[in-house]
């Protein structure tokens, strides 16, 4: 257990699209690339993402374990085994960054147990472009996930973002998946008082602020 | 007052330090690297990351427009006078990206009222990268920007997140300038619970979280 003959932890964002590779630092693709082991929540879009990156390395050779609902106790425990047997590993997101809006905030956190050091890299996020673009309150801001897909307990979740947002003043942030974006959008319209500034980023953040009253 | 016919607003986030270039995606200083008029906190400090990027086109054809505290409510309101005339600009951070932690979002929210396309682009974001590394909860998080300087002060700012913590199960994160970074963990470290978890990370962001009692 000597940290220093650990391997490291890359966490490698993801872009949100096929057309938003040249949203990629060259240091995150060149650190990507010199990896041959990976964690991802499903290896099949992984490969997939890792293809259109130009990787020279055969997709055969790639180790990539998986981090999701599936993931038994056991290959949880494994998921950083090759880190401590000396090797790099790469935490990739399904889009986006990873440990944000991610379960792979789960692996950061045993990976700092386990003295492996962490180094987060550069990329996108739908959340913080949001926020940029918004002109909303960037000085104080929450990010809550994903609200509740059920319409009555949405209302309700939605109005606790308000009371928050009339309460602090804080940008209130949140995360729907795009084919759900109608019924939310919906649902925020009915439900959040007329002064409230309300709007929606990208496919997949949406974002609410609120005036002073 | 035709939009078509206005330039855009390109937010352009800039590296923690000068070793840090290679953070920047290529789009992000392609984007860059065509613009003629910028909008920054520091003309001067622009300038020389302007140049680190390897800008072709002389500095002096740069036509750079200040907003910080000394910048009066003319000057504001003529901002975004070069997009109402057609050219695209670029509001750059200080560090990391602008409209987070950063006087940009009253330039964006201007750019909205006027009708000019706002368009953020990929870069870093030391609360970001934080908040990645840390393996704290990334699913909910709040971020309150600089806390207070004064101790008694920043002792009950402190209280207040933890009590937030505690309350939301959130990742609290803050901010603060680099020479004040030992005070800070002196006070955090006498004034917050023995069972929580705090964190500090890179020379510009502070962040806690609580471990579930």
């Amino acid at each position: 257990m000597n940290p220093s003959k650990h391997g490291k932890l890359y966490l490698l964002p993801v872009p949100l699209g096929e057309n938003a590779l040249e949203t990629l630092p060259a240091y995150l693709i060149e650190r990507m690339h010199g990896l041959t082991h990976f964690i991802a929540e499903r290896a099949r879009t992984a490969r997939r993402f890792l293809k259109t990156t130009g990787i020279e390395r055969p997709i055969s050779e790639l180790h990539i374990l998986e981090l999701n609902k599936r993931t038994t106790d056991a290959e949880r425990a494994a998921l950083l085994n090759p880190c401590l047997e000396g090797k790099d590993v790469g935490l990739l997101s399904e889009a986006g960054c990873p440990a944000v809006a991610d379960p792979g905030a789960l692996v950061v956190a045993r990976a700092h147990e386990l003295g492996i050091e962490v180094v987060p890299l550069v990329g996108p996020s739908s959340i913080l472009l949001a926020l940029m673009g918004s002109g909303m309150n960037g000085q104080g801001f929450t990010f809550h996930g994903y609200l509740s897909q059920k319409p009555n307990e949405l209302a309700r979740d939605l109005q606790r973002l308000e009371r928050e947002a009339r309460r602090t003043r804080f940008t209130q942030l949140c995360i729907e998946t795009p084919y759900r974006n109608n019924k939310f959008v919906e649902t925020a319209l009915k439900t959040l008082g007329a002064d409230v500034r309300f709007g929606i980023a990208a496919d997949l953040t949406l974002e609410t602020e609120y005036i002073r009253t």
